[in-house]
């Protein structure tokens, strides 16, 4: 058998999320697997082992795990945390071990993140007994640790269970342990990880700010009074990762793609028009009423806007690509309906002689005489609370892009708008939605707030 | 919409099928695709099409049409032959016409290798109605035409519908008429189809050997007195694609690495081992009892010996490639119970202390030397009953190799026997089923006929 | 030895290049191989083949032809036409003929697009000696013929060389023969080709519209009063590709990733700001001084504008893909001093503070609504002189777009300019020249000409 | 600019190397890089990097080290230690840091596998300066430490630089600091290593059982009488690898598949034929006179046998992918000259008549039958002195298969010969060397010492 042990880890960007597989002996087990799992598929090949166990840190809410896909073409046993009523899979509990040639993956129930979390201790028992790795799922990460605002009202008994599961269970297990977190860099998991995917147990004991907070009582008040985003497609996730519900992918077709006249008409059936060129592209030129989230955003964004019972049409800069990385993205949420694409893109729109919108960008130095000028107008900042609270430009109103359907109402309708926020990604989405809902005069602020800090504007 | 017209086409080695893919103007459509069908999709994702026509020219013998498996993955409908009651799709006749952008197919009834057998007539409607180009499934092929023997007692009818066919219907669509055959050479399905993918019927009606025969009654006489071998499995390949009936792949597990215990474990609960290693590899060392089907070959020949309804594991040179290679080329003949490998191959069988045997090799002079001292000894001739026919070694004793396991009390078994092909390859086939069978003395004459021929021996 | 005879044909997008691979029994040649060549050892390599001849067609003058790079990295000879002073490989005459395995490749001199112009006849020699198929480089084309403009004074000679080769030389060959021609669809080297790439010269000879000119004066004539632009840098290919002078390429080090201060720093030494990303984006917001032209355009009209002696730096939408794509263009057209590309790309650029400008984008229906007003305005219509024939705007002042540079004194300096071609797309060329030459009100019409044959604008 | 940090991994199968590529801001190094560099541009291309630093940790004396390689494909400035007096690049010292992004290496000289020997110390310069991973090269293994044989008369001298290395330099730097070190288990650089790629120094602290010896002298004794064999190719390596001297890839061509008589003809005008395919496979039936050497075992053991002025054939199991690999495998050890293949391996050398013979494979229960029997024949026991001295089978003679060529004159030539090792592997290549030397009676133990083990064995 292929005497080689490994550990191989498989990214989702924009989620941000790292599942992992470990192998040895011919056999492989896979942690939290996403939903498109022909990558886990192919590393087992290649290391000539048999995907046998599956493996669930927690019932994952900000995508949908591929544990019953990957069950489905592989034959291999689905694990989680005995404290969820899980509809499929088997519970587990602390201490639980299972062999992989001589390799060992052990449970260590981590609560804190949610009620049934678990790690995976990883042992060579050809050494020894002491681990050399551990996967800590949305625990302990690299930089920062799990969040623990997803049980409203007892938020200071989960953040102690996640204290209790870090300072009494993980740190004991070593310096010297690599540190396997089931998100990086970039994660609605998380805020302050750091760019990097290699730690250990060590290291994250001395460098992570919040394992600083070495008292029981800091760590919870801390934690507990920390805010984060929940955007609403999480319900969704939390039923189909509950349930196993979520349909397996190969009769899922791919999304066709439309000519004009098709694409017109399916979008006046009532398909949402999703729009994920650049910021520049989609103020140069884009399709009245259509939605903008850049391709990169589309993970940790289009949660918010898209519904689950509706056609999704596609407009992309580039045929070839960009509609696979998307239909790849909202699969990962969970978005099954995505139908058609504009073939050719807007080039096609636009040759067509159909009407098109543009949103003008606004560099911040126009923005900063425009202010000193007293001109009327709504700079409308759309970061996040915590962003805001560290500087904001004179005179904006703050409205989280997450929540900007819901307020509407509280945006003048008889100015002029610029978006803003930290680059001007998130305001071009709030424009979209801005033009989508009837307001006419609407630009972005592409630079924003970084642009303000990099040219000393006044900030407040 | 992508502007360019594209065929491509899609060879399944060892099967030498030929499927393919026509599309144009965002659409596109596939002619007889094989089951393992992601290759399509990869294509019409590189033109930026979808596909949404099947095509299927004939109910297929030789390998499991994919075309159910395609029509789950993309929803695309699936059209055949009216003079067959397939179970599934929708029939067509002779005029029908199907559009791909400014591409057309147009139905060209041509039965005779089988009844409800069509051919699919493409043209480009921007330059008129006049063909560019023919798929002629298994009614002609670059070299030769299709086999005719499907329907004991009617060969000469269908050999007559197979002419009228060729010289009623495909000739006349003129010499400048690219032609798409469904076969290449090394196919099953014809003997004398040139090693060669490109042509046009002018050149056919030129140089195509069979189409000389212009008589009609030449050429029936000429067909139906024709010999060719129908290997068993065609029976489950026939219901399987009448009935659309084959597993969706995404549900049939890759076979498992096994160690030498769970190997031997699997192989005493009554699975077949099939060894797909080089002759000379066989011949070096091979597991007991295990059926010997070289990697290439097993297209074409496992379906002589390998059963439904058992497990089958394999045993390979190169566990990470040719377990996959044998994978895809056995689930195309239906059997999609391949359950195990011998992890790390026959390095593991032999460190691990088990029994092993081997078949010697005897070169064709050493044979001549045998045959002209008077040795005792069967030299067993494998090939098939054609080939027999131009030359043979003197005192051989002929059974087929498909025919082998049926004819085996043919074989004397009181002293050695060296098996006999035209290079080898089938007489190593042969000497693993003797072997399988208790015979104790086999040898394999690698080089066989082959050499025979270089070396000058005599032939009788 | 692998058995397959093959005809393997790669495609150069934008230049809509095709070079082919033929080959059999382990040796196979090329034509005209493009310069970034690894993709032809990697077809040799999957059939089993050495490359052991190259064809040149003629000297070309639209790309770097890859002939000495192929032949460095192969050992393979190069061969081309015997009426040009070529200083590297060897000359060729009518009825040499190149055998790989059982097929050959026999010479035709073809003269008319250029004096040395050959085809290449191909013949499956163990079918006999009547040809199966022909590649014409660019005498011949899928819906078109060769250009005949490469030498002033002497049209009509060319012409009825190239009269006398396609009628005398090419369409005796027969009917039934398959046409692989230089170019497809989109090339500078021909307007009238057909979006296919398969045809033989039996549809050609029916369909080929130039072809129908069966008179040779006729065909002069019409030849003759073509009319074609020719980009500048076709010079340094005529150079470059006489002497077999450019460098190899394995020396040659991709763009650097830069930093928006590494970025200025160089653009301030110099350096060519070349902007890949779409019409939209650039409307959307550039960079002030870079020059517009749309990836896919790249292989076009980069030629019109890049200097030889200049680095160049890159703005893309896609760092990873298009950086790629991007320099695989520019080396094609021997633009090898590629050093950078803007990291992040305009993101980084606005979250520096950065300026940046903007093209709005004008629909025609309000371009209509401007000159039926009267507004004083220049509608700057960049198309090529043919498409201007067949019909214009009201008022429109026309200069092609690659002439643009050298007009810029026609352009009324005291108005608005709106650019306008086909579809909008030369249109941003045109418009970053415009800005890069202190034009100052520019707009775009996305949509132009085409938009307005589908919306009914009022023509001329 | 791209923010996530990165250390990517490259392993060269055989040899067990493993080099290293490190990343942040848009820059990127390699350390130690192999000459097939390819990868480290494609992951450096992935990440939107530049290649602008590479290192050497030694000088590397098991394979060419691709520095000039990567250097003129990328541009990249070369260090490594300045105890040596590399003819390139640039020397480094004690404490020197580059920096990648927030990321930087800082040289730490770490002396005893050779004088030059440097580890480069990884942190991440965002969170402080502790290091978090470290690059060990050939002086800290995972399992092992590195070799200290390389000075003769020098071993103590050497053993306890080394000790001074680990002890004084790395184990200090902190138990949480992950280890990258040069090789892996499989490597000729170190007997006890891990299958394992993954560790930290605190592991193994606790675990590497060189490193309990933490007195000098104990670990000094223990490594100055530890015994490595030399392969003979080391010493073109070590001149090489000080002089730079490898050619440019780009200019070396693949092999040409040959037909039988060129390869005939080129091994009759001095070729050596080297058969990389299995050893069941070489028993079988192979060519006379040419050498063994399983393909996984190339990269370790075809040092000890292939000349460098001389060019090599090879006869390979599989056309299209073994070719490639095995020209892979013989670059990195410097052999430019593999010329031609045997296209169609040996199918076609037996179907061409050619002479074949073939070596018996032997099971262990027969040879000890034979012991038992006291037949008279050699057994040529062919392991290492080390696995030797673990246990052998009576009456065995043993000669290592490295040093075989040179003491042909201890086998007695008067019996037949069976080759003896740990798995039959190594017996093959050493039945080969024999056959190609004359002794007619060779045959080959397959499953050998390990299969006496599994089967109980007398072993003394």
């Amino acid at each position: 058998m292929n005497g080689q042990m490994f550990v191989e880890s498989v990214r989702s960007e924009g989620l941000a999320h790292i599942s992992y597989m470990v192998g040895h002996g011919g056999k492989a087990a896979v942690i939290d697997p996403r939903r498109d799992c022909r990558e886990y598929i192919d590393i087992a090949h290649r290391y000539g082992a048999a995907i046998t166990l599956i493996f669930e840190t927690h019932r994952n809410e900000d995508y949908v795990v591929g544990s019953c896909e990957l069950a489905h073409r592989t034959g291999a046993e689905i694990h989680h945390g005995r404290a969820l009523d899980f509809r499929y899979g088997n519970p587990v509990k602390d201490g639980d071990r299972f062999d992989l040639g001589d390799l060992s993956l052990t449970v260590l129930e981590t609560p804190g993140h949610t009620f049934e979390s678990i790690s995976l201790v990883l042992t060579d028992t050809s050494m020894g007994s002491e681990p050399v790795g551990v996967f800590t799922g949305d625990a302990l990460f690299i930089g920062d640790v799990g969040r623990t605002d997803f049980f409203p009202g007892r938020e200071e008994e989960v953040a102690g269970l996640l204290y209790d599961s870090i300072f009494g269970k993980l740190l004991p297990l070593g310096d010297h342990v690599i540190l396997y977190p089931g998100h990086g860099a970039g994660s609605v998991c998380g805020k302050g990880m750091a760019p990097r995917d290699f730690s250990t147990i060590g290291y994250e004991r001395k460098h992570n700010a919040v394992l600083r907070m070495t008292e029981r009582r800091d760590f919870v008040k801390f934690k507990a009074s920390e805010f984060h985003y929940k955007p609403p497609y999480f319900m969704m996730m939390e039923k189909l990762n509950l349930e196993g519900a979520a349909p397996l992918l190969s009769g899922i077709h791919a999304p066709r793609p439309l000519s004009v006249a098709e694409f017109s008409a399916a979008a006046q059936r009532g398909a949402v028009v999703l729009d994920t060129r650049s910021p520049e592209a989609f103020a140069g030129a884009f399709i009245p009423g259509s939605l903008s989230v850049p391709l990169s955003m589309v993970p940790a964004m289009a949660g918010y806007y898209l519904p689950y019972d509706k056609d999704i049409l596609l407009v992309v800069n580039d045929d070839v690509a960009d509609v696979n990385t998307a239909v790849r993205y909202l699969r990962r949420l969970g978005y099954d309906r995505v139908t058609g694409y504009l073939a050719g893109g807007m080039w096609e729109w636009e040759t067509n002689g159909l009407a098109y919108d543009r949103i003008p960008a606004v560099h911040v130095e126009e923005l900063v005489r425009r202010i000193r000028a007293g001109d009327k107008f709504t700079l409308l900042d759309v970061r996040g609370a915590d962003e805001v609270k560290d500087g904001r430009l004179p005179g904006s109103l703050h409205v989280y892009v997450g929540e900007l359907p819901a307020r509407l109402d509280d945006i003048p309708a008889d100015r002029p708008i610029t978006t803003f926020c930290e680059s001007g990604s998130r305001g071009i989405i709030a424009a979209s939605i801005l033009k989508r809902n009837g307001f006419k005069a609407v630009e972005d602020s592409l630079g924003s707030m970084a642009a303000c800090r990099a040219t000393g504007c006044p900030i407040v």
